[in-house]
């Protein structure tokens, strides 16, 4: 029996980078938040303290801010692909690239040419994986809140001695939705597939009179794959954010699907995957 | 030498209330957190534990719902005006009360009957205080995200023997704004009024060249003022949100304004006040 | 009819400080957030820009971190009362200063010298207020999560038409408090005197039999004000973390007090003032 | 060319359990926030909305409850052990489970039988994944926060063009440790255990001169090993929370390792495995 290191990677994470882009006249603005981890054959710095193959996590933060002047930023997988394939390219030690990005929007101000509002919670995010010659793209939104007022049915459902709650054929649905799509591309025009991705997202969401979140979703995760041939896999967490209808009758009240107590814990989690049957090996893409 | 019982108050904080107004085919939303607050005679309660002249937090809260369904929500500063009069009224020991709302925006998903996505994280607030028959409404909002990426100076400041800051004459300026506006009067159509108080924020924020975060802060101070008579004086907290021009000439770049690290602590925070030099005692508005 | 600006005030917020006392073997150390906020006169920065009586937050910063080189920390009310006694002294537009300190918790790791572990959310508040020649001190803490699991009651409570809450003799109490105390004077030893109030609100919940959290604060109040002669007058604001004994008889079982759902909202939320008879006027120590 | 669901897992999330043991005289509480998560054939909820083989969320909520009444909830891995047995036992379309559990520590108030206060941040988690007949257990701790004053150097690190970082043999390196561990079997005294693993961590913490972050957690995930016989595994996620030293010299001063800014982002984040290279297939422990 020995100990032995196993998995092991490192980075900088967080690296909160404005990006503005300064017209003649207009400026454009990127607002990120970009993660580095690399792998490699980093045994001698855990083992013995040897850093002679360790890449500070300083200079990749560097490296992020440099690269974002020289090259510009680009769409966040654009930018992830760059720096991931720099990383695994000029550093012998290193062997993989992990570039996770958050991308926060801006709206200008009535049309204004250097004055920006933030557009909300909503975050959009990719994940770029670099391992060798190969590159994995994963692109998603994070906190994107939903809420349907009807249209939202729970009954029939498996009833054991623990079960007290009552079917209902209208409720409230609301979740705040993690999504992330697997490009079996790299050739993509990432703006306008997010754009699309999302408007998918909410008009399945809108559109899917629904008998249950997971069969909202994977009406939600299907309708992507359909439309969007580059995409192999699409993965989807939501929290069912309870609306629960509150009891009126102590006041001589009724209370129609009107007025809700809108819960924060426990809240029901579910996950799922929608991929094609033919979609390529993820690889490293997830983990 | 005594030891005495001296300010209290107390209520239900955080009453979660979603409040679905379904017409025939198109239903609307209201996303409120509602606070409540009673101030009154209760120092038995405090002293011997004697609780007959305290109207339980639960009773609060469930006064909120039933008030919600009986007269609907209305504007939050309607619906905190109608909770706090019906306490200072039907309860004896109530003379006064305090109704803090947050209420949250969503939008349509593309014209939906009744499918909605968040808004983002900007908030609407209503201060309501009811003291016997009077009356005070503040109307705010919390967490309006701006940034100009250039039209901002900072210069001609005040240097002592720990000044290191170099002026500047071109930076980002950003800050998350917190505002409250009292008014003078009670008959105030609410919701034109916040759209309008919004607009005059930002267009001020957007068409003042700053000298300093507190110019930009009287500008927007006092442009709402001058355009909305029944505002008697509004107050504005502004966190300065450093953006640092990130120093890229250890890699032979130079960075006229371009590439920023977006600074979580310390921040420069800026208070300010702006009102009528003939505005109404506040009295216990803000309180 | 005029616009005029009103009260302001400007600092920097939150620079977190960890100073380390390097003795010949043992380390010390003081983990501190530290905000401060001028007053002063300052209207031609907002009205005109004019920055010539500004002091940046920058400097506010540098000033913050070599005064803890050259003085030390020392306690935080005595680190707040120099540097804001240096601000209104050394600066000519500064007639006054609000220092607000935020202290963390180590403990050291079994002795060690010079390695530490975070002993907890618990926080240790000081805000110094300085106007002229006059200073001003309120100790506090914040976040001190405190629970009985019996010895609580409710019940005798005011009973209206929307009141459905059952009376209980037997509850679980709970809360995070937030406490501040101010002294009347400024030659306090305030390391024993913080431990010692800290133990008597801990004394004071533990041995009040409670028949409402108003009471408990009360108790509490009045033990550190009875106690400590230097304090004049006791603030505490205590959220009723509701303890939801859950209703386990559709499964057969009873439940006399022992499963409980602990609710994060709505929750009750208590504020109460002690203070003595003849405490000095507070002038703006708090506001 | 098909669209096929993939893999999916539902439950509630979050329930936060208070269970108090009543004794004669003495109460013992147990804090947890419980999160269950199902794995089977759920395939019809999603893709047709048939629920009839969905246990809903709200019964395994409830099954929580009962089950901490009728069972009490022993140490989190037995409580999780017992209800991921159940759900798979009892429930024909489970055919895995995997319960997720945080525990949060209280200390009794100067020994007090009822009353306690809330030890702090720092949490206990266990993960247990049961599939059909076979189960496995990770331990952990979350948030665990340390900091050592000197006795650390980074140092002889891979230099390329984007480094500017110095090299250091004297900084402070804090932390905030998540460490998850593996248990290769299930008869294990799980309090005294979690306390060793603790005690080591700190330990190998404190006594490891360290030349990196890397070095540290390999020494800690190491030493748990080398003591614990029944743990096949340990996972350590350490950010390295940048003290800086503050450069005072525009002050006239040095500051050989006495003032620090303590940063917030970014953070170097260190990811690390340490095994057995004997150890036992982990399934799906992880996953």
């Amino acid at each position: 029996m020995g100990i032995v290191l196993g998995p092991t990677q490192y980075g900088k994470a967080e690296c909160r980078l404005v990006r503005i882009i300064r017209g003649a006249q207009r400026h454009e603005i990127r607002d990120l938040n970009v993660s580095t981890a690399l792998r490699g054959d980093f045994a001698a710095a855990h083992i013995s303290g040897d850093q002679s193959r360790v890449l500070p996590t300083d200079t990749q933060k560097n490296t992020v801010y440099a690269f974002s002047k020289v090259h510009g930023v680009g769409e966040p997988e654009e930018f992830g692909l760059l720096l991931g394939r720099h990383f695994v390219n000029s550093i012998e030690s290193v062997d993989g690239a992990r570039i996770t990005i958050e991308e926060f929007g801006w709206d200008r101000i009535d049309g204004h040419d250097h004055s920006f509002v933030h557009r909300g919670q909503e975050v959009r995010t990719a994940v770029v994986t670099v391992a060798g010659h190969d590159a994995w793209v994963v692109s998603g939104l994070a906190d994107l809140v939903v809420l349907k007022s009807t249209g939202s049915e729970f009954a029939g459902f498996l009833v054991d001695e623990y079960t007290t709650l009552p079917e209902t054929h209208d409720r409230v649905l609301a979740t705040a939705l993690t999504v992330q799509w697997r490009y079996s591309r790299l050739d993509v025009d990432w703006a306008p597939a997010y754009d699309d991705v999302r408007r998918l997202l909410l008009d399945a969401f809108a559109g899917t009179h629904s008998l249950a979140l997971q069969q909202t979703l994977y009406a939600m995760g299907s309708a992507v794959l359909a439309a969007r041939a580059e995409i192999a896999e699409i993965r989807l967490v939501a929290p069912n954010k309870h609306h629960f209808a509150v009891d009126l009758t102590p006041f001589g009240l009724d209370n129609p699907g009107e007025v809700f107590h809108a819960a924060d814990r426990p809240y029901g989690l579910i996950e799922a995957t929608v991929s094609r049957d033919d979609a390529p090996d993820p690889g490293p893409a997830w983990t």
